[in-house]
């Protein structure tokens, strides 16, 4: 009876991954892509993306677990099995940070830090009127376990709060909308736009020419979700054209980001190199051994996704 | 009798306190130091500092409401009449953007965003590994209106918080420690600690050696109080020797930061110039109104400050 884990992560994380394991759940047969032994025994796979050749060397696969939230890289794999169960990582903690880091990048806009910081540069000690927290509104596209929660903390501190998901949600103090007609009701609105969606065919692009004309001259724009959310030309002629004031972002269609990239010196572009998640498997590994147990007990594993919609 | 105001405050603000109190108040008489017609006509002053020889030429003062949060220059004038009611400000609003820009501050030292800052402007793409909020204790001294909400709130998005006031206080979620026993304890925790605390003869220089030594290795220590609050040299001392490991500084000893100054280039210390409470003479106005109003019914003015005590 195939009982092996294949795990397959960055090397940055790995060594925490398997401690976290080994504390657990001593027992595990894991096994890593160069040392997979024989490919029957493996019935659930843990990673984010797997090798090219791998899915298809693995017949007694039963569940695929992400070690992250979000599973488009997954769900592009043309060999991941279409009727393979994906679970994806659902953490408190890991959308806390995601919470705190957004929370961060909206007042990092809002009181424009950015200018502030390039005149600090240059030894030029500046003051800027500002707008005040309640005057300003925030929207926040995607009102899941990172978007809603934020949405939530952000009306707390004083902002102007809306939000944006694909079906109708309610949240305290935040004005929900939802579809296509709210998504243009939203962005009329928004101010500083934090973009939390799944990356899915549907959002691909999302954050392009057409959405950006949509929002108010002077908007601000912050990306937390993936690099393909951005259509990065249409950015860079949306803040050159002064339609938009200023973008922050931590995810990039290519990362690293390349050498000589216009982001990495735009004036108006903060960028963050991919850590607003922070994905700690001392938290996250309870979760995979659970589902790990479920599967071989017959049940269905927790945080399945719908791979219908992307998420 | 006499009943006009004497407002003075800085340019850039001005023409907005006085559009305020247009809209809100439109008969009051308003005087500037520039143009104070008789000078036994002032009951309130309206101000955060007054110029030299102003305050013995005022025979009827009756109240002096501060603009600012912070009493401390009004405090340490020598012309000050001993028995003068000071009020200051307590504006919820002013409160939620300071907390806002606190926690921005917190975010900004827990991630290790100078770090990036400075790898990003080298176009270099890193990686660094991360504790987590709920392993992290921010310390935070002064649990007034401001530091008490800030407490509350960091507690909320995930940190381990630990509180620090004179006397005992109570908050949900959050460590509370007081007295001088109680700073020893707070500060042996402190990996983050944020100043709040009212500059007063007692807290003037807290931020020096005794203190950063207090502090475990490798703290970030972040002031948003008055800048005489920090010894300057220790806070170089403490980082130079690595037993800091970085510091946010929206407030200095001198104001703006002179040229050449150490703390415009030290790659560990983040400066912002002095923008953290934001007045807003919207929110502000009406408190100033209603204090006027109260002065000449034959009330006392709210939000008295404790002169003794200094806040």
């Amino acid at each position: 009876m195939a009982q092996a884990i294949l795990f397959h992560t960055s090397k940055m994380l790995a060594s925490r991954w398997l401690d976290a394991f080994a504390r657990l759940e001593p027992a595990l047969d894991i096994r890593t892509p160069a040392n997979l032994g024989d490919p029957a025994d493996i019935d659930v796979a843990v990673s984010w993306r797997l090798p090219p050749g791998t899915f298809p060397a693995l017949p007694n696969l039963k569940l695929m677990q992400c070690t992250g939230a979000g599973v488009d890289q997954l769900l592009i794999d043309p060999e991941l099995p279409p009727d393979l169960p994906v679970a994806r990582m659902v953490d408190p903690l890991q959308a806390d940070e995601m919470v705190a880091f957004a929370i961060w990048a909206v007042v990092d806009q809002h009181r424009e830090m950015a200018v502030y910081r390039q005149d600090i540069a240059q030894q030029r000690w500046t003051f800027r009127p500002q707008r005040s927290m309640r005057k300003r509104t925030v929207g926040v596209l995607g009102l899941g376990s990172m978007g809603g929660v934020l949405a939530a903390r952000l009306a707390a501190l004083g902002f102007d709060v809306a939000g944006w998901s694909r079906s109708a949600k309610a949240i305290d103090s935040v004005t929900c909308y939802h579809g296509d007609q709210g998504l243009a009701a939203l962005l009329s609105r928004a101010e500083i736009l934090v973009n939390l969606l799944p990356l899915t065919p549907d959002t691909r692009g999302i954050l392009g020419a057409t959405l950006f004309a949509a929002l108010p001259t002077g908007a601000m724009v912050i990306n937390l979700g993936r690099g393909p959310h951005v259509n990065e030309a249409d950015l860079l002629a949306a803040l050159d054209q002064g339609h938009l004031a200023s973008a922050l972002l931590d995810v990039f269609s290519v990362e690293p980001l390349p050498d000589g990239h216009p982001f990495w010196t735009h004036p108006k572009i903060t960028i963050t190199p991919h850590i607003a998640s922070l994905a700690d498997p001392d938290h996250a590994a309870p979760q995979v051994i659970e589902n790990i147990r479920r599967v071989r007990a017959g049940l269905p594993a927790l945080n399945l996704v719908d791979r219908q919609a992307g998420y």
